[in-house]
């Protein structure tokens, strides 16, 4: 009996657990005996035939690091002529039974197409922004606040010894989930989310509320893709572009760290965290949650259950439907900025 | 009309994330025209009257520190002549109308009896096992996790350079949780835990197994209540004592490492993590667990829903029995260990 | 007899370490029989009278607190009319007998021309970015050294599980000492600084033999005050304003990675680390070394060694003159850079 | 004409930094045209043969990395018959015409004494315990003072919380050098090291102290091999041996608690910290320290100074004898233990 050969692939942005979550398909694929092979930069590597065979050595000492082993990219088959049909053909060359796709909606979204054309595909979904549906958390979320948490911390022995309002920004270009996490986690003052748009008179008043009860300085925690409108001709601020067409590094933090000095004469400072946020040694928990996902999936090829992916979902992992992933944006639980607002001011 | 006085008190051995639970209940007290009197070094501090004021500028700056600024101890009301009663008059004597009760199995089997007496009392669980019942988790499990999982990472690279058997002890008594998933998080190749008895020989074969392979070190992970039956002559090792009537420092940790030296000839050696576990900044995802239960506790002392405690469900914090934390521990999930074993040997 | 009393005041940026310098002039005043006071918010607290007295009590716990706990300024005394005399009214109306400055340039200077003016005054260097004459190493720039290595092992993932360049601007408007030493700690591609002017080609060539050599990955670590050559129409390019006349955030590192990606055609970001690298718990190291300096600090009033500062020559503390910290820049050692130049491309 | 080849060994303990001298040995090799073959296991991969090619892309990404690449071992080839002889000749089988021996007292005399049998060698001196001599520092030792005095932090919080004295054991048979500096770097109430032999009734002094000022705990750090009169009867203790032979962990220690908690009736407890002193990532300083001694090793052997080492003095890296790593224990400066010394009870 000739081993079932399964690929596995990681796309869109890195994320701390990747490498856990290949680990666990390959030790747990050789209980199931199951061959793993593994594509390189994701979906381009099924196109253009690059992979490599992912044995128990060659996934010994990856669980600690960041990044992938695999590579990756934001490549998408069905964007290029007879892409599916490369995919397909190099699925059949390699006699490839069985593919793992570990992505965020982009990648998750192309293995439903996939799977809808009959290839046999299971999912494990990936976003540092918790943004993805059908499961509660996903790895490298864990770490990333833990990143910006520890910033915060740093920021605030400054701010207070400066006496300065101080504006970070965190990742989360459409929800606020980390901007909330991190902000109740480092003692925000404010936090700025997509999801709740706020009027710069509010952040303003915590501000004010601060000095007269002595404190002059203050954090406020600001999401990505923030929604606060500024008053004066009342647009809510986007990120802007620079010179060369590029988005305006810190555009909203910026922005509102602008407001608060004009309007209040503290001094007001920016710090735009960016990509350490997403790169490094994962998290305890955050390396059980990819390794618990990773073994997850092998039993998903071992059973058969094409089309579905591991998923989180209290403290279990159950198999949802890939379709669930990527049905729509997972928000910011209200209930989590609600507690996080009472620290605010 | 007056205000409600609510004490806060913080009970058993400390924890990481007390302090949030603390500021919590003061912020969220405040907005509920609540007042908060903290009381000293636990029940203790209830019969001795010992206590302060807790204002918003006394808890401020608190969030990332361990310890509890409010003190504790093992002391029981319930094992002294008249304890009860001397903390029922203190109680009255200051017009405290509401106790929070924050702590382990020993802290709210008394809130639970107190509360049986008759007073107004909420509890928060606390334990840095997590084998309290009635929650899914509480704070400082995740920070002991990745203190132990941090130290596992420092020993793995010492451990492959002198091709050593290091076996590390870390926190849990009568249960698994932290070895599982520091065990788990740390790539060990073997755990032993309470829930779990083992056989000396089942991890003297992965040691072997790996040595085959070309790998002849190896991190065995070991709770301190782990149950190992050594072989020869059949008898659980426990911890046993010193020449002083203390409990021997790594004991179990010791006679496991003593075994695999002796049977497979290999180096090996002891690192007992010991009180560092327990200490120090908790991690975000402890903060913000602490937070969620503060503000909870709070809004039970507003809406009178004595002799309950916040608790953890899947994502969500709510209100269950006293009772329920204490009824019985709460074992290892044998679908962590399962996951945990994929990787042994 | 009555005591001497000592005035301190911290000035400038602030900077890990101060704390543990505060702390140490505190207890070894108490030995050498000296009352402290200590002065808030640099010298404009000499100015205005505001002060606190600083008892051991006062200073347990700060040891690996970042920040000041006695606040900080860049008022300069000599700005404003009748400054220099404000200041010697304050010190006779307390009946201050000597005065310890801890800063860097701007705080010293004012330090040597108050001794100059017959004030009794002794200082201790304090410079993140480690550019202050006299001294061989000051506290806070291990720290931010730290935090800048720590930061670009986390991007070095990212920049290889994406292929990309990332440039990274660290710490240093004058001085190359910090991106140097972060740059090799961290395993950086090149290097660039105030001291070096750099032409973008060399920066290009690396990153080019990089890629012939398979990693298309590549890190760059960049100064604030960085010079380079960006070719077309040759100017080096410097920081630049924003629309509110702010210097631009990351305005060297952004001019160097669009230069990159445009002529390698490779994906190229920015990361900012600001002021995370001067908050913060200072490293064990800075501790050790701010607490020699506030001994000897406090030795040196006792011994009234005016006008001189404890500086850092090979292993030992010694006393300097107050001058030789501000006479000129230190810039970076040439034979620090020439170590980091063997590992670039 | 042919390269130089080098060969390359890590000898003794492991310790943090290593492969930041191995990385720097391959990448300047290369820059002066010399081939690099890494030993495996110290001296015992001379003997029997055990070795590779150590290229660029070989050392690439392992700067960061605890333990060693090349593995490393307490092996003395004058410890065996013919060992000089078969080193020997392995050198000329292999056409090596230099030696690089990183190591400690061990791998250094047997470097010298290589060296006088007319071998072509150099030495890089490491020692976590900071007891070689001919070198201010040597890479390991930041590392190994940062892990104690982060573990120290974290300490203070559970014994305050808990008013507990714990005694902490560090690193140091011979000197107190980590003591010294983790004991200044976390705030110790004392310092218990070889160089200065203490009575218990000093400590218990410092303990009873700060009692009375209301502080009930208090941290004691030991190095494992600290001179301490415990009174009654009046012997030094040492650490002991457990019924298996082994020393006993945390002998002194545990002596030391023991007799405080018997004294002052405080509760008292012991952590030994052991293994994870020495494993894990470098520090900064320390990849730097790591990275200019590997350099100047390249050198040495291009410039053909046999006989020598690369050595810190000041800022400088040096190159000194052989003989004069090991002429003599560096024990701890007074100076530090003075300064320390300060902050007792």
């Amino acid at each position: 009996m000739s081993l079932v050969k399964v690929a596995v692939l990681t796309g869109g942005g890195d994320c701390p657990g990747l490498n856990a979550v290949i680990r666990a398909i390959v030790r747990r694929s050789e209980q199931r005996h199951l061959e793993v092979m593994g594509i390189r930069d994701g979906w381009e590597g099924l196109v253009e035939e690059r992979h490599e065979r992912l044995t128990r050595q060659r996934v010994s000492g990856i669980l600690h690091l960041g990044g992938t082993i695999l590579g990756t990219s934001r490549f998408n088959p069905f964007a290029i002529e007879d892409g599916p049909e490369r995919v397909m053909r190099t699925l059949q060359r390699h006699n490839v039974g069985a593919v793992i796709a570990i992505g965020g909606d982009g990648t998750l979204s192309i293995a439903r197409e996939m799977h809808a054309l009959g290839v046999s595909i299971v999912g494990v979904p990936k976003t540092i922004d918790n943004d993805l549906g059908g499961t509660d958390y996903t790895f490298g979320f864990d770490t990333a606040v833990s990143i910006a948490t520890e910033a915060i911390d740093r920021l605030h022995s400054t701010a207070e010894a400066h006496q300065r309002v101080i504006v970070v920004e965190v990742m989360g270009r459409h929800v606020g989930w980390i901007a909330a996490y991190a902000g109740l986690a480092g003692g925000a003052d404010a936090i700025l989310v997509p999801e709740r748009p706020a009027r710069i008179e509010e952040v303003i008043e915590h501000v004010e509320r601060r000095r007269k009860e002595g404190r002059k300085f203050s954090i406020i925690v600001c999401a990505e893709g923030a929604m606060v409108d500024l008053g004066e001709g009342a647009k809510l601020i986007s990120r802007g572009r620079d010179e060369w067409g590029h988005e305006r590094l810190g555009g909203v933090a910026q922005s509102v760290a602008h407001a608060i000095e004009k309007r209040t004469g503290i001094e007001t400072r920016v710090t735009v965290l960016g990509y350490v946020q997403r790169g490094g040694s994962p998290t305890a928990s955050d390396r059980v949650l990819g390794t618990r996902y990773g073994v997850m999936a092998a039993d998903l090829v071992a059973s058969k259950r094409w089309g579905t992916m591991a998923a989180l979902r209290g403290n279990e992992i159950v198999a949802v439907p890939l379709a669930d992933a990527t049905r729509s944006l997972k928000q910011l639980d209200p209930r989590i900025y609600d507690v996080a607002s009472v620290f605010f001011g």
